[in-house]
């Protein structure tokens, strides 16, 4: 008998219910470099006036930038993280100040190919949630 | 008899087919002020020597860089445009260097809700997919 080789994702201590967490408040500074990356200057980001007749009241952050603090807590998990797919559904907007807790969290595993599969939400400093997905990310060994 | 009034998205010409781009050359001060926004520090974006011992070779782009691309690329549609969903699959690394462009078009609309339905995609400047998904976005009159 031969003893099986412990997979990557067991070596790691990744297993369902593994979790990680990345919170950031949210500044106007924020917004204005994200939309200096991407080039959206949607109004609703940007233009208080513009904004303030909406039916937000005032500036919302882009949604995206709620995906890159996800994108920020898969990252903390051990190993190299690549992103496969992601999902998401944007549930409330997210004001200049807010303060967002992204956390990632393991539902699935395919051991023999590093696949993970995570639960991926973001909540707001009153505990709402604002967004709430699926991603999926393949994790391979770290080089040495 | 009563002529029905034409929905917003009618009046703003969106329907079936209709399509926006955002085209962007990924530079290494993107990457750098997206970690700084995002709090996304993986290596494999920011260190180049931890990044030439994984199967890449070398620094690749956050993977919602390019999400954020699509973002921008829907901004460019006409009235108030508010995200309600995104879904991608990130299919081949974006490079340092690389010229992006996002691709945002109508597959579906519900025009009593002025819901629409997208196909988002992002190729590189050799015509490769490098990411694909679906985006879907609730658009509102601008205000005046």
């Amino acid at each position: 008998m031969t003893e099986q080789e412990p997979s990557l994702l067991d070596r790691l201590g990744i297993d369902i219910g593994y979790k990680t967490t990345h919170t950031k408040s949210i500044a106007e500074a924020d917004i204005v470099k994200f939309a200096e990356v991407s080039g959206d200057y949607n109004p609703v980001h940007l233009d208080e006036e513009f904004a303030r007749k909406t039916l937000f009241g005032g500036r919302i952050a882009h949604g995206v930038i709620a995906i890159s603090l996800i994108s920020a807590a898969v990252a903390k998990f051990p190993g190299l993280v690549i992103l496969v797919s992601h999902s998401s559904r944007f549930l409330r907007p997210v004001k200049i100040g807010d303060t967002i807790t992204a956390t990632a969290e393991v539902t699935d595993t395919r051991k023999d190919k590093g696949i993970v599969r995570l639960k991926t939400t973001c909540a707001n400093q009153d505990g709402k949630r604002v967004v709430e997905g699926e991603t999926e990310v393949r994790i391979y060994a770290a080089p040495d």
